[in-house]
């Protein structure tokens, strides 16, 4: 066990000094140390403040702040984690978000979509998890992702040879960084928007779902991919949660009877927002029922839900 | 993308004062905080010093150094990661090393032995990856734990009918931590020492290995789940690498000739300590052959290697 560890920080003062307010401007700083500081008053020789770092605080790492690569991507709940992070790779800004593709020297290359990481070349099993966990046959159906940009699951499901898949990604440049630097994830898949078995649309998935609905297009699987805040080039709802009703809503109307509807969920010890989210299960077009699964995502470092989706069996 | 954020610390001094010993004083720590500060000389009316923080920099949730529970568990190559701890749920020191059990939001209670995060409840992937990947028909066999003392090993393995599993830890203290603390690991095999298919032994495994390669005693399976750096009574190696040679080599005396040995290495990155691992491998009493595969352990938030080793097949 580490030692207790002990550092001293003192200054002292040319001349006497308005030591209380040093002192006031000084605490926010020093409380964030975990510092304790005594202020020792030498008469009229000025005064000695004191800062005590105790308790093994060195034992931490110090925090590289404002460093050129920013190797700090906290997670759903706020906590600090650092990556080995050793290159910026991609930087750039859509017309839709920042676009970040950062080199782990574990993960490989991580997409970070404004500040959020996304997925690394490690991150197989976010791909598996949102594909059904190896439980679905694929083969000559028809599917519908929604996002996606990575190319991850577009290049697994091309693989086990589906009738048609249509990938809706609103960022062309997500793709873009994507297709040269993740291709552990999408391998070439993304080096043509359209192959034997699919295409991709760039495009809003909104008005692209409304479309299908009118239309009456049914598909075998509907997935998923957005990101925990989706981008909508119009906001027709008032709160982030209408939003992502009005995508489960829409997203509803497209599978068949028997489809099925895989997404990622949050963070499993965001019970709250997860509660929400089931809760809005219960008030869509169609009565649904559903199940979750917990997953390790390598890059994620929290663990992660990700449910699967269906409409309840007609009497 | 976040905005650029600007945030001043403005403190005035009462009187002249020595303002460069301040600074020089304040340095490391507004370093650290990756603060730009000017001086400036009011001529007679005293110094005014301002820091500035800028870049996102407050985007980083603040570290909570000397709190009541500590949060932070540095990775094995030194980065800073803040765990979900909510609760110290056990901290004792043996005569080996000092044991805590935390308890975490989504990994469950954590075992963390020398300040080392060990195992959580969480981490069903590391047993089974220690225990081979599921490759294994354990039914009927003979086998040898050194360590385990969490009992996550010991009690996948009884489910699976084996002849007889002998485990050897050094730490009562860490079997009665874990028997009450992590149950999800080690549910009820830490009850007793002894079971119908199984025995603990309190001991330090070295002599233990001495004796039963004296004795020509053989396991079919050896599963080293021993500390990163194992505990000895009487160190005899000068080294770290010498003492592992030497666990090693003494490991590889009582595997049947068509016997294996699991073991965890390192993370994935630390390749150095990795290939000096290998090179021992090959300077061990016998030939051997060894196969590796890269786990994601859920509490670990790093990838881990793991190992198989087997002796080479005689002409």
């Amino acid at each position: 066990m580490a030692a207790a560890r002990h550092s001293t920080l003192d200054f002292k003062l040319g001349a006497k000094a308005d030591g209380e307010t040093i002192l006031k401007g000084l605490w926010s700083i020093f409380q964030e140390q975990g510092m304790t500081e005594s202020v020792h008053n030498w008469q009229d020789h000025g005064y000695l403040a004191t800062y005590i770092n105790k308790n093994g605080s060195f034992r931490l790492p110090p925090i590289i702040r404002a460093g050129a690569i920013d190797r700090y991507w906290p997670t759903a709940d706020g906590r600090l984690v650092e990556y080995d992070i050793d290159e910026v790779v991609y930087d750039e800004d859509s017309p839709y978000q920042n676009i970040k593709i950062l080199h782990s020297k574990q993960f490989g290359n991580i997409l970070i979509l404004s500040g959020d990481v996304n997925m690394a070349e490690s991150d197989l099993a976010y791909t598996q998890a949102i594909m059904g966990s190896g439980k679905e046959d694929y083969s000559g159906k028809d599917m519908l992702i929604l996002g996606g940009g990575d190319g991850g699951i577009l290049c697994e499901i091309v693989k086990l040879k589906p009738k048609m898949v249509t990938m809706v990604e609103i960022d062309q440049m997500v793709i873009d960084g994507c297709k040269k630097y993740m291709r552990k994830t999408c391998g070439n898949v993304l080096d043509n928007l359209k192959g034997d078995c699919y295409q991709v649309l760039i495009e809003d998935c909104i008005p692209v779902l409304k479309r299908y609905a009118k239309e009456g297009r049914e598909f075998d699987y509907v997935i998923n991919d957005l990101t925990a805040v989706p981008i909508s080039t119009s906001p027709e709802e008032d709160s982030t949660w209408e939003f992502l009703r009005l995508i489960l809503d829409l997203s509803m109307k497209v599978p068949k009877q028997d489809g099925k509807y895989f997404t990622q969920g949050n963070w499993v010890s965001l019970t709250e927002a997860l509660s929400l989210y089931e809760e809005q299960l219960g008030h869509l077009y169609c009565p649904v029922e559903f199940s979750k699964e917990i997953v390790c995502v390598p890059s994620y470092l929290e663990l992660w839900v990700f449910y699967t989706v269906w409409k309840k069996a007609k009497p």
